[in-house]
């Protein structure tokens, strides 16, 4: 039977399904729902062995209960893993809900419920993808599926747990369905997602603080120093100019830009939607690229000296900033880390003590476009959609598959349906029944594109 | 009866004359000490009339009473108005005091109490010479006293009462003790106080805060802006880039700066003091001229974003600055006040939304050293010590000096005869027996000087 015919037969059945696993409250970050994470960690395990899994069970985590389940056909075949997550967000405020957020109803088209898209409603398409493919008997590679508890607040756990079940999770490709489209209509595929490096700067002047009319314009001002140092860390093009920071920026080719700037993109909406009057950003890129493809530096906090009400003068003895930027392809979050430390440490002035903390870091991912995986998924969304995807390269950063490929030494290929109006995290969760049924159709034919 | 010999005679009534007035804990901050605010107010009366003047009266202000007295020649003689105050400082941590703060006691040659510098002890020394030059009928000019009750809490009621009683306060120079010597033996009049600019920059870039992944490297970060202004408004001269900040700053001729630069200084020492590596100033002045005679711009305050603990990313909407400058003479701080806020208006990116507000000023002092109450001064000084006053100018404000010279339109000499080990405001105040001595003997000799 055709995909799609499949799907539209079965559908209230895959909705009734869903549904069960959606009534589960599992808000992860409820200390109260342990008993609902585990639950809906078996609805997951109930449902695998229903769609065709060999086996399935759920594991032990060190926080909340991970789900493993699978179909081999043997070591001649690839291997796909899917990764998912059965936690969701918190409902509060619970009164600007339309329907209570664990009934889902479907209505306009949609499905509305906290977890109709993220990640519950996007996760389930695989599941009935797999069904499909296992009953239709067109299988022809491994399958295993990773659902874990803790996405929405951090996959603290997963790390360890990718360590102890290395084995079992091994795989050629992974897939994911937990992003969206940038329009209604157009598929699209993350193909890149920035990393990230942290930094905490402490300036300190005098070694108390000191009375700015006695000693002001002989001593040091931290904050002053500060600034100076914080505006020579980009030029007048809003280029880094921290020697080595674009070392390893892969340029892309002007193919590549061009597929990366077919992300619809309307200035004024974007200003409108920020609320400027004007943007700013590296010289030479466009606002997709600023975001996708270049990184950024950013102050995330600063603060020193007298914050109160009033006018109070003082020279005060240190300023601190928290300073931020977000890393593309192929920068080294470690080696980008201790560079500016290094810079910054090296250029202080002998009057004013400078000392920078790298504390966070983060790795940026990118999936070329041209790997099987990834054509294999772009052939699926023309079939299905009638037009290639668009690579999405997004300025966020999602730290596990950055953990995937540094540990199981595999790309992840981000094929989401979801839509900007689908208040993912916000009151009125909704999932529209279409990109349902058009996700589990582009999931079959990835299936059968990628192990023809 | 020479001045030195009759001080010698009656020093240890008027050691015991100063003591009824330290005995009284007038510490103005303190709510519970209204009606010793009082008391102290009455013994100045008393002693007033007792040292010669016609008449003295406690007076009624917004706040604490304000003493007046005055001994009047006639309208053909010129006027003296001495300036002091009765309040002192509150005594906490009282534990740290090795003798009870208001039980005066004289030891090692010092006086030890609370106000036995600041300003009971400097302000008594008027009191002795004022019955010196009556009783010896050696006065040439009107004196006349206002002694107020509210110094150390900012002189609130002052500029009202001022208002209120100008015709009574009308004079040709204020002679005011209530600063310091620039070392033990070394006259000093601090001929110069600078004023004040004070304003709240508020960058807005945002109109919410966004995620620095999404948005960072397209829409401005207001912190970055807001450190890129800041760092603009100094060169690498440490100038102010301000046109026409200088304008109206007075430059000194190269013997004015000779006599402000004979302020001791090691640079040694200042650096321990303040405790930095090296300093840091307007290029081509000495640290003494930095703080005198040079404006300065210091960031008094900075706040925005995250300030917690970790690696929270944002991209912040909105960014803090407290701005201060400390200014000289002839610079006009409401003109200086304007000049900042519109050049920082004016200039601002159109991506950011800047408002700067002027929230406080001050007028700077400045006393030259040519004017006949100067010299007399200069003169008294140097029969009793043997040498010239330094002319110091102090880098902080004294706002009431300047709200004199707005109100009543006269100069002031301060003549002061405190040493940096006084440790006013703090545990053990104390004062040189032989300054309150040669204080008395100076300020008689200034009398003598300035009305021949």
């Amino acid at each position: 039977m055709e995909p799609k015919k499949y799907i539209d037969q079965n559908i209230d059945r895959f909705l009734e399904e869903l549904f069960e696993l959606i009534r589960v409250p599992s808000i992860s970050s409820d200390g109260q729902r342990k008993e609902d994470m585990r639950k809906a960690a078996e609805v997951w395990v109930k449902h695998l062995l229903a769609a065709g899994a060999e086996k399935a069970s759920v594991f032990e985590s060190d926080g909340h209960p991970v789900v493993m389940g699978e179909k081999i056909l043997g070591d001649e075949f690839p291997t796909v893993l899917v990764y998912a997550h059965y936690d969701v967000m918190p409902v509060d405020p619970l009164e600007l809900w339309d329907h209570p957020p664990f009934d889902p109803i479907v209505k306009d088209g949609r499905i509305w419920a906290r977890g109709a898209d993220d990640d519950k409603g996007q996760s389930f398409m695989h599941a009935k993808a797999f069904e499909y493919v296992l009953r239709e008997g067109l299988l022809k590679c491994n399958v295993k599926f990773l659902i874990e508890g803790e996405e929405e607040i951090g996959s603290a756990s997963l790390p360890a747990f990718i360590d102890a079940h290395r084995e079992q999770l091994a795989c050629d490709v992974i897939l994911v369905s937990d992003t969206g489209m940038v329009k209604p209509g157009q598929p699209t595929i993350t193909s890149g997602l920035r990393g990230l490096s942290y930094w905490e700067v402490e300036v300190t002047g005098p070694s108390r603080d000191l009375h700015s009319g006695l000693f002001g314009g002989a001593v040091a001002n931290p904050i002053n120093v500060l600034c100076k140092m914080i505006a020579g860390l980009t030029d007048e093009r809003n280029k880094v100019t921290v020697p080595g920071f674009y070392n390893d920026v892969r340029e892309l080719s002007s193919e590549e830009r061009r597929l990366v700037n077919q992300v619809p993109y309307d200035e004024a909406d974007y200003k409108a939607e920020v609320g400027v009057k004007a943007l700013c950003g590296e010289y030479g890129y466009t606002t997709t690229e600023r975001t996708g493809i270049r990184p950024s530096f950013d102050v995330c906090g600063i603060w020193g000296g007298f914050s109160g009400e009033g006018a109070k003068t003082v020279l005060p003895s240190k300023a601190y900033a928290k300073l931020s930027s977000r890393l593309v392809a192929n920068q080294d979050y470690v080696a980008i880390g201790q560079l500016l430390k290094s810079h910054l440490e090296t250029h202080a002035p002998d009057y004013v003590d400078v000392k920078v903390q790298v504390l966070h870091g983060g790795k940026p991912y990118e999936c070329p476009i041209d790997i099987p995986a990834y054509q294999a998924a772009a052939r699926a969304c023309e079939t299905v959609f009638g037009k290639l995807p668009v690579p999405y390269k997004s300025g966020g950063s999602i730290p596990i598959i950055s953990t995937f490929e540094e540990k199981l030494g595999v790309k992840s290929i981000l094929l989401g349906f979801g839509l900007a109006s689908d208040a993912i995290h916000s009151p009125n969760e909704n999932f529209p029944l279409d990109n349902f049924k058009k996700g589990i159709e582009t999931i079959i034919q990835f299936y059968k594109e990628f192990a023809k």
